[in-house]
């Protein structure tokens, strides 16, 4: 077409895709060509917002390393990471929500009841549940890999003086569908702000907060994987997660617990001293 | 908001924007997060497919350098680059197209009538026109910066076998608002294509090939600048630029001429052996 217009852009666009394109990869570029169109059509972009733009995904481009992502973080920010997680997500099961940078494979595996505290000190919390599907049933022989921060709120990834597999362990439910551990408060923490995310967040007077979170990765024979996390519902920043992860049926609540009444088949059983607090969460998996 | 869902993400999203933002940045990053919410749950991306769009992203940032901007080049072929350009054109005045990556500031000056050939051998053009006001009025003294590919279809600096400014060169008009030179034909080339960029067009079945095309930054004291292609009617990509930047107003005609009758005024009046052609080309500046 050698006439190209803002108002037939995105037809031409489309009328350049060959005929042997793959119909799902013509359908996500045209769509994707049309609402980036219709975005600048309809603010008005100039050039100088049009460089800055292209400021910005260059320099997340040049600090974006293995270890560290800025361009899942900036789709984050922008809600698109958590707005694939929901579209994702099947109705009735547990929210999907934000993986995040900090899964570690290879976790090691614990046993029903054991301690993911790592040696850091801090309140005693008692999480257990069971994994369920759709119709309440347990699922026997659920894989469960879960990572928290530790109360200095660094992942241990992130952290030199954690070993790598701090606050990470893999637990299987039994026959009941049950799981059970003990651990401290994960911590809210912010996501990185020394590159173009923290420049836009500061620029829309955001915080760059997460609330406290258990991260979650269930896997069972039969069912989707799920990737997700819970939150406790006396967080702070629960109403306002900056990367958009929060969802109703993820918030958890610490329940307060009497002194001296830890219960029977943890490893902490009878070596708890002080109030400690418990949590009881049930995970559904849609079969697939 | 702690109940995040697909229907509500992008009021979340906006709600999230401080008092003090500037309502410009606010509008510009409200119209993205609603476009690409929109695109997203449209097409029901994957995250599988969401992470395919992650890698180009990351590969692009890899590969770009000063000299080579993959994110320019994804904005090109996208066609969002020619929409800025449009959209930021002034109707009546020369429509502006893209700049690309392969200006040089600091050109050498030319005089009216001299020759931009660089040495190389090819038919003769004689380039020449007037640059105007929206009225026709001829604007004296304005400054065209005009660049072009050598007849090996390499700009100067993708070339080492050329100076840097090679083909580059920088006229003001007289108090007509002339402006001629000769120069050969520029030829179409490839946009780079070993990049997510080429790897985007081949999955589209789209060529990477853009039309021939003269080059022009035209500047005048009082006028907006004017950045713009200039393409000859018979060049085979001329309806299927894969960069969008062609525009009826800025297609020009290689009138042949006969030999033997090359005009006065210019260096190489007297020396043009054979056919050459001539082409006339009017810019029109607006008023800023």
């Amino acid at each position: 077409m050698r006439n190209v217009t803002p108002d037939n852009i995105t037809d031409v666009f489309t009328g350049y895709f060959g005929p042997e394109t793959d119909p799902r990869f013509a359908e996500i570029m045209s769509a994707l060509a049309r609402h980036l169109h219709a975005f600048t059509k309809e603010v008005g972009l100039t050039h100088d917002e049009w460089r800055a733009g292209l400021k910005a995904v260059e320099w997340a481009g040049r600090i974006t390393t293995p270890e560290r992502n800025e361009f899942v973080l900036m789709s984050d920010v922008l809600g698109l990471s958590s707005l694939v997680d929901m579209i994702n997500s099947h109705p009735g099961a547990t929210s999907s929500s934000v993986l995040g940078p900090f899964h570690v494979s290879n976790a090691p595996p614990m046993a029903i009841g054991d301690d993911l505290r790592a040696g850091f000190a801090g309140e005693v919390v008692l999480v257990q549940g069971h994994v369920r599907d759709l119709d309440g049933k347990p699922i026997p022989h659920a894989e469960l890999d879960i990572w928290q921060t530790a109360p200095n709120g660094l992942y241990s990834s992130q952290d030199p003086d954690q070993d790598i597999m701090s606050f990470h362990g893999l637990m299987t439910t039994d026959e009941n569908g049950y799981y059970a551990f003990t651990t401290v408060r994960p911590v809210e923490y912010t996501v990185p702000t020394d590159g173009p995310v923290g420049q836009i967040l500061d620029a829309a007077g955001r915080h760059p907060w997460r609330p406290s979170h258990l991260h979650f990765i269930i896997k069972a024979p039969g069912y989707r994987d799920l990737v997700t996390e819970v939150f406790p519902a006396d967080d702070p920043y629960l109403d306002q997660d900056t990367v958009f992860g929060v969802r109703e049926d993820l918030v958890m609540h610490y329940t307060p617990q009497p002194e001296g009444e830890f219960p029977d088949g943890f490893v902490l059983s009878g070596k708890v001293d002080g109030p400690w607090s418990r949590v009881d969460f049930d995970f559904r998996l849609v079969a697939c």
